[in-house]
């Protein structure tokens, strides 16, 4: 499990999805309500498995004397939130953070994006002045929580935060920076696409449907048999 | 031919054609009714000549323990309707992803399109919603072969897959994921031409017609004797 | 000092902010009035430690057989303007030089340009004439400083030299590369974030000075203890 | 000689000017009316300095057993008109390939420019067809030349062929590849300058000399004393 956070973190860097110490994964040992990320700043060069911080669910300090990610309240709003998942990875990648800085959804535009996302990325409402100030990476989270709440976790597995940058989620750490690795290409791609066609139509539902459930759920059939 | 198939499906990834386990390669042996193709959802990292899939020509498996990719039925289409052509190959390479989903043609613009393609990259209509629901796989190849109805395929050998991605053919899987990588580099030069001047007009067909024919047919001259 | 001199140099390169010979980055120790800086149009290449030149705050040559740097006079200004700083760099990174062309002010549009600089990336006014045909490079630095006047050049360290390109500065050279990187990946995000959305406002004052100073100043709890 | 153009015809590929065997690097020794070249479609990859093909002024074989490139012509016409030139260097560059593709002149918008180009980079005019049915690399030739009528090939060293790509030239094949790469980031800088601000006016005069001329001729002041 650590291992899996730490092999996350790196991949943050090695797929180019942050520059220098920006951007962290997390993982959930849900039995023992643990959770490991990233320590703060702490650039990916000299990371090593044993300096990644363990808290509770509340972020208490558990194990490691380095301080962790100032983005630990966020990932447990989304631990707390969304009972399912088991890890979560924020990184700055340049297209997602793109969209997110324009304050804009990414629509659904291609079969690469429906593969992974069964529908449109939401963007978050800005934060109130208030929720800036005090617990601000608590808030964050409950600013995504809010506007999943009429969404599946398991069906779009990220956001974008207002502003800010995306965060992805997933069973496990490990997947979780697949997905933010596939967010960023499908942003780069959706970017472009309506630059050459600002009138493009997202793609049909029954086209987005089949691509996402030819590699979700019952009916799968994409991929080897596990 | 394994070997050709084998080379072809480490380029898509090599040359950065497709993220992941995205894109496939296959290659067809004309007189023994034989077609090998890439396994499904098969990281390209851990991919072995032996992990290939050989299937007869109506897609029944004939050697190999794993899973064809879900994509083989659009190369079996392309096989059947294409007597000519020796392999096919699918990448999600980026802009050539562009112009998929904006449902635009890419137009001629240069000599390097001409050098390689007869004149505009064709994309395919939409596919009803039946067509999707069954035999999905096997409709984008008939989509496909309906919309190079009045091309000849030796001449413009690639499409787009409307909302999807592209697809590729030459005499063997080699040239195919060639064609495939000179494809993308049109695909983002076109696109960031009519970004520059939405004006352009495509290349004057003399221009087209002798780039490409003094690299294909009787008259060719460039390159070097073979 | 030297060391972190030669090591921002090989930054520059390293980090794709200049072509060949292009950019520079100098440091000063202030009690010794010594400035340290790459010699003129010398490639990365074959750069030593022993190839900087060594002049004093006025540029009179200390140490060193090579030329230094053309921009040396644009270095010196800075140090002398800005009594805090210990290093200067100068590139020309892709996207920052796009926005000094352009002779635009980057826009604060998102956190990440906010945890390094507290609000827009300014722009120079063009040199008159005469400030071009004698003392360019003094003159050039003049600009910057007067451009700099109503802000503090620890929470906007950075400048766009219209028509030319950027220029840094920060404790240390070492440092001040590092805000070029940077610097260089806010300006491409903020230009394919306006393509996107022309319509889209700054980043609200309260979320830019918390992304600040969490990183910055007395009350910063970003990273590790020091 | 020949290493200098083997070297040079290496730079196009390691510096991403040309994808596969695109593009092509060639050199004149003046006293003795030979020209060395790269033989036509040729993969850099297994280029060695022999395969490089040596023919006379017009073109006739003197020694070698590969084909010469395709665009020999273009090169023997331009040694013919411009006397003071000893290397020429042809890629698909892709961004001196868009504006090429989209028939407009690069303008001269800033200091990086300036310091290799005293002025915009100029488009042939389209070719007739009689022009393209024969002699056509000749002819290609022979529109550059037309182009550069009222301009200085030492001060502006390079065209762009309209819907093909660039032409650079320098006193040496090492020189002109270094040429061709800055064009390249020169067209992409400019590229995007214009997209983020279409009301750019070019750079002053003065300013465009300024740079120019710290670089080249008598007052040039850059660099190391040679």
């Amino acid at each position: 499990m650590r291992a899996d956070v730490f092999r996350a973190n790196l991949e943050i860097t090695r797929r180019g999805l942050a520059l220098f110490s920006f951007g962290n994964a997390s993982g959930i040992v849900r039995e023992l309500g643990l959770v490991v990320i990233k320590p703060s700043g702490f650039s990916y060069d000299r990371l090593t498995p044993t300096d990644l911080v363990v808290t509770d669910i509340d972020g208490q300090l558990v194990e490691g004397t380095l301080r962790p990610s100032t983005d630990l309240p966020t990932h447990l709003a989304l631990y707390q939130a969304f009972p399912g998942i088991g890890g979560v990875v924020h990184t700055h990648s340049r297209f997602a953070t793109v969209w997110a800085q324009a304050g804009l959804t990414i629509p659904c535009l291609g079969t690469t994006h429906a593969d992974y996302f069964r529908g449109p990325i939401p963007v978050t409402d800005p934060l109130e002045p208030a929720e800036i100030q005090s617990n601000y990476e608590w808030n964050t989270g409950q600013a995504i929580v809010r506007r999943m709440a009429d969404l599946d976790p398991t069906e779009v597995p990220a956001v974008l935060v207002a502003g800010h940058a995306p965060f992805c989620w997933a069973a496990s750490a490990g997947e979780a920076v697949e997905l933010a690795a596939v967010l960023e290409e499908v942003a780069r791609i959706a970017y472009h696409t309506i630059v050459v066609n600002p009138q493009v139509e997202p793609l049909p539902a029954a086209l987005r449907d089949k691509h996402f459930l030819r590699k979700h759920g019952a009916g799968a059939y994409y991929g080897q048999k596990r």
